[in-house]
């Protein structure tokens, strides 16, 4: 069980943003800027290589989910930064598929 | 009418990896990694900010799109980051909608 399933349990205390059927978001506790939050599914999807053609609705309801926190956040018209990352060379630290949103500040380039 | 529209209308010569009646996706000419892709909804949003709940299939595909080309590139083992750049705070270059996908190296944390 990952930390993000204890989270969707409750038995792990999150700041969470929003929550409905399919999706979970909630404040990153190592936050790499002013705003950072994730978005993740509740069905446990190891990563993005696992996402098959009928997930497609999902994933974007999850960008739709993050677009809409960073309007309730102030961040919109700033700016912000959506990352997905897969396996060891993107950096991904559970493994179960979550998107980051970043903003409150100016993201750099490259993106790590 | 931005690059992108003009490398969709054939205008300006890019390395198409992929493409289809929706999405096109094509080598960053200015890559930040071994693997950097561009996937770009024909479609012009502006941004992550103009996505319509209508939209969720569509920014659906262009993740599986990217998941797709990380196997066919290689890196979908060792890992890749997947980012979208909102607005000035995000980095965003092009006034298009666009995803990057970037791997064949290790990202750093956190990103930009």
């Amino acid at each position: 069980m990952t930390i993000f399933e204890r989270i969707i349990a409750r038995e792990i205390p999150a700041t969470i943003l929003y929550e409905d059927a399919e999706l979970i978001a909630f404040r990153d506790n190592q936050a790499q800027a002013p705003v950072h939050v994730l978005v993740v599914p509740k069905k446990a999807i190891p990563s993005s290589n696992e996402l098959a053609s009928e997930d497609a609705v999902l994933i974007g309801k999850m960008v739709l989910v993050a677009k809409n926190i960073a309007k309730t956040e102030g961040i919109a018209e700033s700016g912000y930064r959506i990352v997905i990352n897969c396996n060891k060379d993107g950096g991904q630290s559970v493994d179960h598929l979550h998107l980051h949103l970043l903003g409150g500040r100016k993201m750099g380039w490259p993106p790590g």
